[in-house]
């Protein structure tokens, strides 16, 4: 039960390349050291058994028992260590940041109608779309319950805060649909509403939970929201891997439902014309033959993959020296490991 | 605008019918002069304008512009009377607790495939199910910010209990979809939760807002509770009125959806033989022609729908004896009237 969280970071250990390679596979490894005890009780709690009497309540007991990354978890402990450490406040709260995460899961799979997730069927294949609504319903509360019970003033209103920027880009996302031109700026705003703030906010968390002063947590909530942009768009070249050679209809279908991923949306940026024809096709019930290789040319001659790789080592850059502020110690070391690594995964 | 929320009560007024009408109908007129003004304010917050730029933040503001009883509100502004008054912390609570309803309503709709809300297309028919699940999600969130923002303690933790409670009986109605025997407890298990907790609340938390003690606060949430249910059970008496002579197709679609109805649950309690049948017929894809009309006898056989209506009367009775321990007062009268009208309103 413990192995599968305590897989996370190794995993991610394996997937590094480049030359540095050596050094921070060795410095993820005492990560391991670190915060491999934090994340067992994490994942204890969240795989506890649960009511299951209902479908809603086994939609959410199904999700929570596939493993996840848990890296809002994961960021919230090392946060946490940077200050007094990973007490019985940072636990919950590392709990809460993934219940919040898998609430938005339950909804965003009936939003997309997702059948597969963490290698799966979703809780809404399994147990219907109404009980995954009401599942992510539920879990939400038990989040937001959560952290109210753990007693940091003013923690709550900035999960409101955050829950409604989740909300608006999961919105602006939605309105999108269909549309691939022009959308640039709207796709930082849904990447930080989505991805980044809710980073943040487990950083910021973090640090309360481990007693660290305002400025220190504001830091932390800084390298954790660009942190998540970068951690997005390394996703994001992830799903065009391979791109060089072909780009899945799965791409096209993500398109549909407003899902763009950067390199994509910088190389329709510099091919207004194929943008256009896309834009026309996406509408129609049927993708003609021939498109999705029009699109992963397009990627190709843009060389978009490695220019978002950069800018996602730019982020990470930004991201580590948020953190100039904060005294040394080894969990401050390892999220600046972290972020080395990310432009680097390749899984 | 105000229009809309300041006609609620003259429209429970004239539906009253009995004896007591003419002594009641003028208690509820003066409900108009003591909260009338409240209930404007109220109103004005919800249909504020608001941000529309996507379909889900149209389809949160689509529910709010529509005419809804704004019953929550309404108690929550008399429990606040029965202290120091209507103050901005029980008109910022009073918002709130109608944004929860209404963020219910917009995924209950979902689940539910309904059509028509308030006399008007549903939010889903108008911006689609996905848009109306983060709208569902964005109200919920608002409503939560502005409960903790009222800065009164312990009422966000009492907020999450209630929508737990909330959310596991709509849980257990979706469980129940098909099912017609064997249900009586969940019946009271669903209204309880759905229905009741929420009024519970309304009138505890303007118990708060007005300054009452906490016994007083714990009195009125008893009171909200047994209204809750009254309500719930006269409303059901509604869905089949004229049940008499005919029960429409709907209840049988509400039955198919798991939404049993008092009197029908009463009547195939009574009629074990149609109960089996109905559960076999429910489960088909077309329903056959003459089971509406069986289940209209089997209501009129067990005279289910008085049985309903004095059912209601003492749960009222119950609730009036509640505000016992109340200092008097014009709204402890009002709230009196409201539970002594309660069980004969006709829509």
């Amino acid at each position: 039960m413990a192995g599968a969280a305590t897989q996370v970071l190794p995993r991610l250990e394996r997937t590094l390349e480049g030359r540095d390679q050596d050094a921070l596979a060795q410095r993820l490894a005492s990560l391991q050291v670190l915060i491999g005890s934090d994340l067992a009780e994490v994942e204890e709690a969240l795989r506890r058994p649960r009511r299951a009497d209902t479908p809603a309540h086994q939609s959410a007991g199904h999700l929570l028992h596939l493993d996840g990354k848990r890296l809002r978890p994961a960021c919230l402990a090392l946060a946490s260590r940077t200050g007094r450490g990973f007490n019985a406040v940072a636990r919950d709260l590392a709990i809460a940041v993934e219940l919040v995460h898998n609430a938005t899961l339950l909804h965003d799979d009936v939003v997309d109608l997702g059948d597969v997730r963490r290698g799966a069927p979703t809780a809404r294949m399994v147990y219907g779309n109404a009980a995954s609504i009401f599942a992510g319903d539920l879990l939400l509360v038990e989040a937001l319950e959560r952290i109210q019970a753990a007693g940091i003033p003013g923690l709550i209103d900035r999960a409101f805060s955050v829950l409604k920027e989740m909300l608006d880009a999961e919105s602006l996302q939605l309105a999108n649909r269909g549309r691939v031109r022009g959308i640039a700026a709207d796709y930082f705003k849904v990447v930080e509403g989505k991805t980044a703030s809710l980073f943040g906010w487990a950083l910021f968390a973090g640090g309360r939970a481990g007693g660290s002063p305002e400025p220190v947590c504001l830091a932390l909530e800084k390298y954790g929201r660009l942190l998540g942009v970068a951690f997005q768009i390394v996703d994001d070249t992830l799903d065009v891997a391979g791109a060089e050679t072909v780009i899945g209809k799965s791409v096209l279908t993500d398109l549909k439902e407003g899902k763009i991923t950067w390199p994509v949306m910088r190389a329709l940026e510099r091919d207004p014309a194929l943008a256009a024809t896309l834009e026309i096709e996406l509408a129609k019930p049927e993708l003609p033959a021939g498109l999705a290789e029009s699109v992963a040319d397009a990627v190709r001659r843009a060389n978009s993959v490695e220019e978002a790789r950069a800018l996602a080592s730019g982020l990470c850059a930004d991201a580590v020296a948020a953190l100039s502020i904060l005294p040394p110690s080894e969990a401050r070391e390892s999220l600046e490991s972290i972020a080395a690594a990310l432009p680097w995964r390749r899984k």
